[in-house]
């Protein structure tokens, strides 16, 4: 099947009517709908399927063993997303054993397709969640103990899943068996419209971190308490949103956002005591990313004062910088007609792999080189063409 | 049994143990736990109670009847609110009844105590709801279709807290049996503070109301997307919640606030597509208010011009100024030492009802002049003054 028909079969899993985004939380219904619609894939395709402890899934097209090729991407979306972000990468790998099957091809190793659990981090706060589990640089203490917004801890959330906590962590035997990782992705940027060409292959991951910071001040009642009066911190970190933007549009490469934002108690009618609000910053230098965080903090210390409030800037998580494995990404784009080298400023589970495993990426050109968002999307043709791009990719892999 | 006593017994009633603030909205559990020892405190006093079909609790000495002296006030709270914002002034209430039993008063008229369910509009948007009901302010079909933040409506919360929403609305009965309306209150301000005195009476309510910002933008993903290429509408919200503070500090006696900040879909990853933020506005001349408002709007529209947004403002809720009866109020405060008259920033439902019957307010001193906060409270000695100045006033219309 082709990978506009896979994806066309879940189109409507977690999408909302009026905004057209998708909220597919790990193991909310959404997403245990799309790993239903994976399995069912896998065994159309007579895949053998495996749950992994971290709760990754594998479909297996041979035997599972050590230094097979491993393909995949993940099925969770951020709150709002896009319907490409994961799910393309998913699809195209299945579509890539059709696609290699149906020219005869003999793998002389196993593949496998995996689906990795919370990449995004949009439930419970770790980016790559399931590769971070599995190459053990996330302790499973750590990760059984994070809780989503509604309270609900992680330990809890993957046992509804079928996952048993207790048995998370670093997996030395599925990491043994990825001899090489590829990730076919949607470009989440403008590089191939700007190129023409239809699919790229990822040279290095940004540097990236997320920062939050808590800002109080004095509580109050909004109607009675003069301008004079106030030390109302949800001005004061407003400014510190200015702040961010300036700072980050005068460092050039540079990238920092303020997307999420959360006034405590959050009443039309009440002064604010404390404002949380987390920052997402990225730089190709790591040394400027961090530096620039210096600047906010500082930045955000002089503003705080100004209004009478206080301000505590915590990082929350900081993924260094990653280079794919440079001969594996030459191969790859020999393969592809010679395809084009890009960054990206995302964060993917084959960033956390290629630490451990040869591991690449392809990325599909989005036209509107939005992502995150509804606006992402893949033209048929290209998203078609995905699963012969990566079979092609796979088939010097295999051979 | 003395407003300190009653309180005591109600301190642990919703509060966050954490930052000692109460969350108590209306026909929440603790909402319900509050009505439920209010029935009990009006029993133990031989009072005879009644729910109106708006959810008002009246407890009668005396057969109700028209030309009743009534006093209250409500037991609902904003998110993160202090312990005495409603509570003081029902509790003063029942204690002023002991006050006058245990001087062998005996009323020529019949007296009520009246409970008034969501005041603060914290949970369906709208202050004053249930005297707005009863006035016929609001209408039955508007207040029936108000949905709170996670989407049930006022209905259904009505019906699970025992009051059936098909009878909701204006009150002609409970109207004419309300001959005089003092409601006591904790001041939210520094008043009384700076006048050295224990209690005020008020003169008039500034006019407020509530209006809805939205801006739009691009949402799109925080790592992938240059700082050129982005319309964020956070940091454009941002800038617009600098221009309230400050258009409203220009402004002689103005107040401003924005205490509820929502960006959506509020990732930490994610540029938002959109924010809705509202505003309180305040000012004793109800034609500088609009003027005000007004001149938000045209701030907010450069703004968001210059970051690729557009904005929306939409009025929520509007009250114009009240001024309590004159010569009530003339009463009130020669029956308590020549009281001072103070006007106050806050909304009512002593507000709403002075358009319709002559109504008046106590005010009681708050040490800090916080309010909607934890830091907001009377002295024990002031707290249980309160009941015996509102018997002395209440002695008076009594009489």
């Amino acid at each position: 099947m082709s990978v506009t028909g896979l994806l066309a079969d879940i189109q409507q899993i977690g999408r909302d009517a009026t905004s057209g985004g998708y909220c597919r939380p790990v193991f909310s219904t959404a997403e245990m709908d799309l790993r239903a619609w994976f399995l069912g894939e896998a065994d159309r395709r007579g895949l053998d399927v495996e749950i992994d402890r971290n709760g990754i899934i594998w479909a297996w097209w041979g035997a599972p063993g050590p230094g097979s090729v491993v393909t995949g991407s993940h099925l969770d979306s951020v709150p709002g997303g896009g319907a490409f972000d994961g799910p393309l990468g998913v699809a195209a790998a299945l579509a890539a054993v059709d696609v290699l099957r149906a020219d005869g091809f003999t793998p002389q190793r196993s593949l496998a397709v995996a689906v990795f659990p919370e990449e995004e981090g949009s439930r419970f706060g770790i980016a790559c969640l399931g590769s971070r589990l599995m190459t053990g640089k996330l302790s499973a203490d750590k990760a059984r103990s994070l809780t989503d917004a509604s309270g609900t801890t992680l330990a809890e959330v993957f046992a509804a899943g079928g996952v048993d906590p207790r048995h998370l962590g670093r997996d030395e035997d599925a990491l043994a068996r990825v001899g090489h990782y590829v990730e076919l992705h949607i470009e989440q940027g403008r590089g191939l419209i700007d190129l023409g060409r239809p699919i790229a292959v990822g040279s290095t991951i940004l540097g990236h971190g997320r920062w939050r910071a808590t800002v109080r001040g004095q509580g109050n009642h909004a109607g009675t308490t003069l301008m004079a009066d106030r030390r109302d911190p949800l001005v004061a970190a407003a400014q510190m949103v200015g702040a961010v933007s300036s700072l980050a549009r005068e460092t050039d490469d540079a990238r920092a956002t303020v997307g999420r934002f959360e006034p405590v108690p959050g009443g039309t009618n009440v002064i604010a005591s404390e404002v949380r609000f987390w920052i997402d910053a990225r730089h190709p230098d790591d040394a400027v990313t961090l530096a620039l965080v210096e600047r906010f903090r500082s930045a955000f210390e002089a503003i705080a004062s100004a209004h009478g409030c206080t301000v505590e800037v915590r990082e929350e998580s900081w993924s260094a910088g990653v280079d794919f494995d440079p001969g594996l990404a030459a191969r790859l784009s020999a393969a592809l007609d010679d395809a084009p080298l890009l960054y990206t400023g995302a964060g993917h589970d084959a960033g956390i792999l290629a630490e451990f495993v040869p591991s690449g990426m392809l990325f599909t050109r989005n036209p509107t080189g939005i992502s995150h968002s509804p606006e992402e999307y893949a033209e048929d043709a290209d998203a078609d063409h995905s699963a012969f791009a990566l079979a092609q990719a796979l088939r010097g892999l295999l051979s």
